[in-house]
């Protein structure tokens, strides 16, 4: 195996997929990643057996063949080399190493064996769509956050994509993410092609690797899937990932339906007042309270500790017009859900101690549900 | 206690105090800084019991006292706050909370009693001298890397301040920092007052705050000391500090005099050689073997598990006559020195075993002895 690449398109290349290279891993193959030369192409690819990253580099390819290397060393040697180098890489088979050349720099790389190199399959992935990587990158953002990290319940260690009729009867294409405190669920126009696609729950390190690559992706994201696998296009790097054996659970019942006292809020002062109260408490779970009353909010917060916080929003910045309302809940939870959020924030209580429902005030596409805590 | 103080000046006060706050502390009143208003001016305490550091701020005070506060928490709090807004903090005295006020937000922070506050005494300061910001930075800057973290070598966690006779009669001020396996030594032109000072240890903790300070810091700054104390004015800032009770090595014995074979090799091309060949080992103390022929140096390193790394410069970018040399040194000994370094670097050796003197070739202030490693 012989090519030679520019220093940019390889540095590139490199970063995208020793990514998904576990950091510690035992099992040394994994640590490296796959360079393959064939009918004048150079594909690099790295795996954790979970998810596969294959990307396409442009490069002179001199002679067919293939090696394997450690990924972290080979970004970290990649990388500090100059700006403007051309970088050649060369592999003679077998055990050789792997010659590594620029300028007068020359590394010398031990390999495992390729055969070693695990190979993931997508076997047929019946279903495709596209979607615009900016419509993507959104669903991911306004989800992910939701995704629950107890192992124990490993079919909430994702997202939950699916197909289902909106209640004005179209289907829409569904992304949702709950860890039992909160949820998040972001739909969108179906995609054509997307029509009988299976609920799938792609799985927290796909999502946030795809979410990585989506930075660079300007077009349309091409995904396929099947029962067991999913895949992301992204131009000329292809993410393949094993999805989440189990059942997502019915999440709709959790979204409260009735819930009719509406608090609206600008949402920058409404941040930056839960961050300022809950400064008090340095103990991420303590609760802000929120106090209602007709356009007026009054967030505090208390640790034993050090104290107590409170401010109070009001004119023109809150309107609520129900009966008072005492409720509180996670300051991060708030936040993170906030985060996603444009100009408004609409909250639609029941009571105290009830669900609530968050929503961005000019976006109808995401709906929030959040548990309140008792204060 | 009573008073008002811009959100912008507050902080920045803050940020300096609350430095030195250990953040993991088992004396609570150490967590706290301590605010006091006295003949219409307010001043901010933060102490460690071995550093100190107070400042005065600039605001409109109401009314005299003093509180004490959780500094971490106050900080948070003040950072929060709207950029333009007005912060009033008053405490009605005793176990009262303190209260701080900024629109419509009120905090009431839990207050220790201002008695239980350390006061760390300077003592008499028999030595003052003032030396510009930017020459003491510059001290700071080329020794503190070489101060050792052994606490068993407790008199080597600093850097060791004096007045010695320069070779050529007149004293110079010397800062000098070693760890056993690298030696830093800087000399300045001897400041007016500076000429009976005591040699003494500054702790490394000190260093770093005052370092910190040293960044905002543009004009000349007082440093008055005792055996036993040190003192930095930095215009409103004052920070206070014990010194180390030990004894500074015998270091002028470890400076080789008669090494006599010099390289001369451009910096950014070494530094990033030795960069480049060091990234083969993920192991800090690996070394880079630096071979030595006339005009040419070929930079290397080698891991059992990962292969091996070689670069060559020559030509324009290095100088070297005497004859083969090879010797190694660990990577980031070499680069705390290059960072240090502005244009060309100079090693001076005796032979691949010996003690190596670095120094920039364009600055004659600053000295560098390297132990070097087996290879």
């Amino acid at each position: 195996m012989k090519f030679k690449a520019e220093r940019a398109v390889l540095l590139k290349a490199l970063a995208h997929v020793q990514s998904v290279v576990e950091k510690r891993n035992t099992i040394p193959i994994l640590a490296n990643l796959m360079m393959v030369v064939k009918d004048g192409a150079l594909t690099l690819t790295a795996t954790d057996m979970e998810i596969a990253v294959v990307e396409q580099v442009a490069a002179t390819t001199l002679q067919d063949g293939a090696a394997t290397a450690p990924a972290a060393t080979l970004y970290e040697i990649v990388r500090k080399l100059p700006d403007s180098a051309e970088v050649e890489l060369e592999h003679a088979g077998g055990d050789a190493p792997l010659a590594l050349r620029a300028g007068r720099y020359v590394t010398s790389l031990m390999v495992l064996p390729v055969d070693d190199f695990p190979s993931m399959t997508a076997g047929t992935l019946p279903h495709a769509f596209k979607l615009p990587a900016q419509l993507l990158r959104g669903m991911i953002d306004r989800t992910r956050f939701a995704i629950s990290t107890e192992e124990t319940r490993y079919y909430l260690n994702g997202i939950y994509l699916h197909a289902v009729p909106s209640p004005e009867g179209p289907k829409v294409l569904r992304a949702v993410a709950t860890d039992g405190h909160r949820l998040a669920r972001v739909e969108e126009a179906l995609p054509e092609g997307a029509d009988d696609i299976p609920g799938v729950i792609i799985p927290r390190k796909t999502v946030l690797e795809a979410r990585k690559l989506l930075d660079e992706a300007q077009e349309d994201v091409e995904i396929a899937l099947s029962d067991t696998r999913i895949q992301f296009t992204f131009g000329t790097v292809r993410l393949t990932s094993k999805l989440i054996d189990g059942t997502f659970p019915e999440y709709e019942r959790v979204i409260p339906r009735n819930n009719d006292k509406i608090l609206r809020v600008d949402k920058k002062d409404f941040a930056e007042a839960v961050a300022r109260v809950s400064a008090i408490s340095t103990e991420r779970s303590r609760p802000v309270k929120l106090a209602l009353d007709v356009d007026r909010l009054t967030l505090s917060a208390a640790s034993p500790d050090q104290g107590s916080a409170t401010e109070e929003l009001d004119g023109g910045r809150v309107a609520y017009s129900s009966t008072p309302l005492e409720i509180g809940f996670q300051a991060r939870y708030l936040n993170d859900i906030t985060d996603q959020i444009g100009g408004e924030v609409e909250f639609l209580f029941s009571d105290g101690s009830a669900p609530t429902v968050v929503r961005d005030a000019g976006d109808t596409t995401a709906v929030y549900v959040l548990m309140p805590m008792r204060v």
